[in-house]
């Protein structure tokens, strides 16, 4: 097991390691002050891990209530979020109470906001039981909901009390979403570290609690150094605004890694075009993605892309903040006013 | 015109004055950075004030859009707050812009929590209209919409980036809201302020201006001595755990000034009939409140008006933190078993 410690608005531990899951119930109550947990998950991850969640917080004698919810990023909306908060008011749960988030993104960004507003603000667990929850959506302390207008168009800052991820879930993951999760962990390499892309180019499965927590402690840097997201901490978004802008030009058909993946792909062949990122990056960064079975072209034309990434809620005024990489294990943010974005792209 | 600095998580002014609204433009100009505003008021307020608002912020060469909503609590809902959060979207507003709360305090709370979740978080400003709004609602950041399951149960802290409070707008104002207003002076006086208390015995109309600014820097001192709520602003709450019961009991039927004015008339006698507050004080408050038109009766019985307080946010585990003064100018806050508050208010 290893044990991250991030030092944000509140300090909190992420464990990641074999066997976590069923001792979630002393790991909550030595949160102090709680008597009840909502634990929510969705409808795929539900049938496979409440019970053994529910059962561990039960025997440490919290009162445990469950709100299951249909899987997949539709039901990341303002409807579910208002009955997951209901939910909470009909159990009764008080200001010294817990939310517990078990599974993916979706799971964490929904249960993360509840808890965010419950009460102007109730502590919350994560459970996360998909790679790119465990390496990138369960900790930092983003959290959101999709409005019709976009993607996590409506959400706050709101720190987990505790990140418990058990890498044993993770076998259960569909293939798709596990490669998925990779496209995250390409980018930590990208951003950061060029010795986790010599590993990832080796291959993840023997390395995968380490591969992690380097992701992990990468991410705690900079949302310690940059918690609300007007810096450092931008740097995760590469491949994100094109990525997230694929994502909802096809009706969140394309995942989300694979989103990441094309916008990671793009960007960097753009940014060697222009000079800016060491010539060969790109054909390095493709062929990882690939080795992970991720795409690396845009389906969408630029200028249906850059009319997406203009809407997206990190454009300020009338400019799109672009990560883009110089080589493998760094990148850095360029300001692209939104009326050249089509002809940056392409 | 009197000006108030609140330095709580950010740095922000209250002004209170006459003229202000036409003023609107220039004062939201000045925060910087700012291309966009949606201007949010309901349809009370909009035919009086929507236009002189909106013509100051455009001829200040602000792009400004309007929401307008029914009036009234039961608008303070999931559903309108969803639409608001669309209209943002709509409007295209971005991580620079500004959202502006033109009205009470229902307006102000909507508002706000708008502004707190779109794209996690843009700046908003309070154009209070009402007399509760001025002194109480639209300082200090507190945002949030009620739920099937309770009273502003789903909220965030935003602080407001600017409150305009322009005294010529409370002229419009119902007899019965000016009321409601004046509840929460009382309240203020009888929190921190013995000298505040006899010059509203003296009578409120000439000196409108300056209790306005005293009941605002009272605010100011709590607020930036607890921004979240876990201490001294909890003083704030005085008459409001049975206050927020009546209005919850009554399907918000009795208006919140009103709820706060019975809460604080029975907690008051309650505290004298146990020794903990000097004799006579309920008596003068009675008084007071009656001279401004304010109910001092719970018109349900305790076991209902225990039952109902347990479900306010503001419980902790098994126990409720309720607000009791000492003496006129003095109030002390008491942890009462939630299983002994029916019994600890008759």
């Amino acid at each position: 097991m290893r044990c991250i410690t991030v030092s944000a608005s509140i300090q909190y531990e992420i464990r990641i390691g074999s066997g976590l899951l069923p001792e979630t119930g002393a790991a909550v109550c030595a949160l102090g002050g709680i008597r009840k947990v909502m634990l929510v998950s969705d409808d795929r991850v539900a049938p496979l891990y409440a019970e053994t969640a529910a059962r561990s917080l039960e025997d440490a004698g919290l009162e445990t209530h469950r709100f299951v919810f249909p899987h997949g990023e539709a039901s990341k909306n303002w409807e579910t979020l208002g009955r997951v908060l209901e939910a909470l008011c009909a159990a009764g749960l008080t200001r010294s109470d817990c939310v517990a988030a078990l599974g993916g993104g979706v799971t964490g960004d929904l249960a993360g906001l509840a808890a965010a507003l419950y009460g102007r603000g109730i502590r919350y667990v994560q459970l996360p039981t998909s790679l790119l929850a465990a390496v990138d959506s369960s900790v930092g302390g983003k959290t959101a909901v999709d409005l019709s207008g976009g993607k996590n168009m409506a959400g706050c800052f709101h720190q987990p009390s505790l990140v418990l991820c058990d890498t044993d879930t993770l076998r259960t993951l569909p293939e798709e979403e596990y490669r998925s999760g990779c496209a995250e962990i390409i980018k930590y390499a990208m951003i950061g570290s060029e010795a986790l892309f010599e590993t990832l180019e080796g291959g993840l499965a023997a390395q995968e609690e380490a591969v992690i927590a380097a992701c992990a402690d990468q991410k705690r840097k900079l949302v310690e150094e940059d918690e609300f997201d007007n810096g450092a901490r931008m740097l995760l978004n590469f491949g994100h605004t094109f990525g997230h802008a694929a994502e909802a030009l096809s009706g969140f058909s394309i995942r989300h890694g694979e989103g990441v993946a094309m916008g990671m792909a793009a960007v960097t062949r753009a940014a060697e075009r222009r000079g800016i990122c060491e010539a060969g990056t790109a054909r390095r960064l493709e062929e990882l993605l690939r080795a992970y079975g991720l795409p690396v072209s845009l389906p969408f034309e630029g200028s249906e892309m850059a009319a997406a990434a203009r809407s997206d809620k990190k454009a300020r005024g009338d400019a799109v903040h672009l990560v883009v990489p110089e080589r493998i294990g760094r990148c850095r943010t360029i300001r692209v006013p939104a009326a050249s974005l089509a002809g940056w792209l392409s």
